[in-house]
């Protein structure tokens, strides 16, 4: 922590700050200068950041200089954290395919879908069947039927299936049939969402809440892994601007952003932050261009009558192409497909 | 709904697009110019929106032309709701003012708080037992003690108390304690909690949350009143923007607007939209001008010591001075306080 | 200047930046911590953010701890800057009130615009004779003939006259027939325009550019002040933000922000920044009780015949009933109307 | 345009909205239903545009359903635009390289930059000599003898040069000495800019505004086409948002998007948009990787002593190490280097 006292501070209000660091068993620093009076207080984050030395009098402001995450940091551990879902390593050589529509609507639409995925080469099957939606007058998806039928679609295909838990008390039921969980962008900070899945051991995938830094990303990781379970998979899926010809913003500059600062694997969800079917095919590109290591991609095997998304999933022919696409470019970026 | 079709759309689109709509049950209103194809879909918008239409060939865009809320709008409910708590009504001709600690500490610094509330003429007492942290190392709140607190501040000031609720199973344990349940800014989208919230009968404060258009404000509390439950009073505190010399911009737009769209009563919380208590009384004073039936702000025996928020509180002697302000103003703007 | 270094510097780059730092003649404090070394550094703040010490191996971040600008600081000039605009006072007691139609459109609009606002007490009056428009199809504006028109109604209601001025080589032109000249928020970081206003004396407003920080706008208005030119008036006229329902975001906390920190006076656009009619008398109000030195809005005798943001425009009739409440509400804020 | 009515609107307000489109010789398709009415107008949007139909009695909302750009649109002309700068072809097969200092400080810096340009394969020199910067007291450029010696770094190494023009009256002074004039992302709605560059031929690399929509982009594209040069290359560098992590949030959504709806090539500026040279590498790939037909990177002989954006130019090692990057990775994207 950086101290910068005001113009017009004291020397008294200066030692008064200085003494509950030392209080607090923290060095301090005094620089005092012509212009400015700093004080650097240098020891434990934790300590320092429950002293409310931003309102003590003569404090101008109050400056962090050390990461607020420690576990889910790379200076914590450098190498890079794989995590399995069932037989799939995300976070390694391998650019991983998530696919599957939106909301399970019904055995036919799911089966058709995982069937399509297997034969594709998409590594997990992804569906949803709590769904948050804005309009309470909207699908809301099929709940523990639609948890069924993905085990079903799992046992048939192979493939591990994620859902979205939107619930603390939804935790031990979805983990009982799914193999990852997916904690939504809307439910990024539900701490108690966030303390529940990290007192389990199944995978949790959080995505970046749309208002969300990165560094608040990195923090809510740190409440899952610091419960106990260290794996956590981060997505990445638009954030809210001023332009509305996508729905969300895709900020792929956070994928090598967390690259260097989290130890942590990244996936990138180009049908959420564009909501626009034709740009989701160039934005998977560029996800695996700027080194995520997967991404996620809604289908439908007929999106002109899906419950939920319609506009943003690709039908099978779009998807198969987009994976060609992402075979042919991978290599020469250091990938498998 | 206006279906905007595509400049290379076939009849045969556009007469599929039709059939959909009258197969359920919705007028199709044909507008065919030289440039530019149009269908209006007039009938039971919720009928309509679960039509997939933007997912059908030929279709450009689909734009909404009402409301996607109705019980919370003033068309449904011409005449302003005013909600009870306790002995205070909020959304009458009473400009109310909440105040109180941003976090239950201690009995002392609570009855303290309460006590210096009741002598300024505070109407309803602020506090919280259950803190949503960014960070899992700070102060995450006295929970049930706390709570325990309130209730101890309210039967010796006779003041109303309100504190968040965080998640769906603190519901019915918070509700025993307290006069108000309050759905904080974070939660404004975890709908397990608007529908628990909404299936019980205390009044909620429902704030904004920080990336939520009014829209989205407004169809959250949509699930609250048709729980059952409409005893909603609305939260402006800020919205995430660029600007970082406030910890958020405080949307006061946002009170005229409520005001016409719908019924509820709105108030305005300065505290955590600015982060900066030199700014509060000002925008306290513009939150009462503006039209909004109550202010929220955060006070403390002793913001240098506060275990959240110091910089943000203010201490007895500035809101004594704030209510002040506000008494004088309110008269020539219609409001008594 | 607080430098903070990588966790690995080395002492060598440690020694570097120290070197740097007083080549150039700036002080430098080592905190050398067990987490993190810091290196203040003190001085010059000009000289030190010439420095590239960003770029330096081994270091990680440079925090700035003074404010950039320094003629437009309240630290600089303690006592609010009253600007002179032919008889009227801004920046003093008096609350300003400058109407007026957003385009002058012909002589018989301007004219009735003209006498509606001296009749109803209307301090400045303001129309556009040059025209920003997103698009190139749009109307223009009457250009010089409009600055004619401009001085026939000061010359026949003895109101003072402001438009704006889009481009550096009108500056003369413009301000050969105005009172004060507008530097509008497309053109907040026009720099060669900038410098061209602060270059003449006729008094400038200087509107907030919708992404800009109040920081930024300061910096704009120190161009001018410090091309010789103190006679500045900003203006907040909203941000841009996600929220659709108002054209832009109003940021009222800038008012009491800027009021802190700079001498100069500022104002509050509420039409552009709300492009809602029904929106504007509340946001007037707002603008008053946060404690603006004035208010600009646009009137037109027809808005629906406007020619430019006719749907933003008050009649006169509505603007009266404004120019009431305001009076009504001013003495116990601390103003005259 | 669809004119959505208000809920109370007359019969007789409907008739004027009617008559007042077909006095404008603009068709009107009314649509009423139990709910709402709606009246599509059909015709030339140019006039449409010009009847101030949302300020009109009864009228809730109106609606746009045609892009309000033409000459830049892909509808009016399929093929893609080749601009050609110099000996370089810019939006056909070859993925083009811009590369080069921020500033041109001196012969030196230039030419080592200009020969290093060169020998790695750089496409086209870019470099400032007139330098918007938000603080008046930072360098501002070289001027005149900037563009000097960019056209003597043209003559000795061949390769075609881009620099900034900040004020309409430098253009012809500017286009005098490069192959493209650069418009930054503060000038793209400096309308008079626009137009000047418009009324010359030198190609024009038309930066997008931090805080404008890809919409506002190609209108800007639209006044410089307009004007009668055709030869504009558009230039995403990152919008403003709530994130700080990164100077600014590069949007490489927008780079499909604008290849859907407009014919004119676009480019991407990692270095600005990020502001951080350990990013810029991952970013230059995901460009090329969602279509885009350039970069435009920074680099500097020695980035710790650089005038100007230090923190985010590579160093000559880091440059030739992203170009090899490039050059493995386009051909499985369709590309050439």
């Amino acid at each position: 922590m950086m101290i910068v006292m005001s113009d017009g501070a004291t020397d008294r209000q200066v030692d008064d700050v200085i003494d509950r660091l030392h209080q607090a068993g923290v060095e301090a620093h005094l620089s005092r200068g012509e212009f400015k009076t700093l004080i650097g207080a240098i020891g434990d984050e934790d300590i320092i950041s429950q002293i409310p030395l931003g309102a003590m009098p003569g404090v101008d402001s109050v400056i962090p200089i050390m990461r607020p995450y420690k576990l889910v940091s790379r200076e914590f551990k450098p190498q890079g954290t794989v995590v399995s879902i069932g037989p799939v390593e995300l976070g390694g050589e391998m650019f991983v395919v998530l696919g599957g529509p939106c909301a399970v609507e019904s055995e036919e639409q799911l089966m058709a879908s995982a069937r399509a995925a297997k034969e594709m080469g998409v590594h997990i099957l992804r569906g949803g069947a709590f769904k948050p939606r804005t309009s309470p007058y909207s699908f809301q998806g099929l709940g523990e039927d639609g948890l069924k039928l993905l085990a079903q679609a799992r046992e048939e295909t192979g493939l591990p299936v994620v859902t979205e838990v939107m619930d603390a008390r939804q935790v031990e039921l979805v983990s009982g049939y799914v193999d990852m969980l997916q904690v939504g962008a809307r439910s990024m900070q539900n701490f108690f969402l966030l303390k529940e899945v990290g007192a389990q051991q199944k995978p949790v995938m959080l995505k970046r809440g749309p208002s969300s830094t990165v560094e608040e990303l990195l923090m809510a990781a740190e409440y899952i892994v610091r419960g106990g379970n260290s794996n956590v998979v981060l997505c990445e899926r638009g954030i809210r601007t001023f332009e509305t010809a996508t729905r969300n913003t895709l900020d792929l500059s956070a994928v090598p952003l967390v690259k260097h600062q989290s130890h942590l694997p990244i996936i990138v969800d180009p049908s959420h932050a564009t909501g626009k079917r034709e740009l989701i095919p160039a934005l998977a590109r560029g996800a695996l261009a700027v080194g995520a290591d997967g991404v996620m991609v809604e289908m439908h095997p007929d999106p002109k009558v899906a419950l939920c998304d319609g506009p943003q999933s690709l039908d099978f022919g779009q998807f198969r192409e987009m994976m060609a696409d992402l075979k042919a470019a991978a290599p020469p970026l250091g990938r498998k497909l």
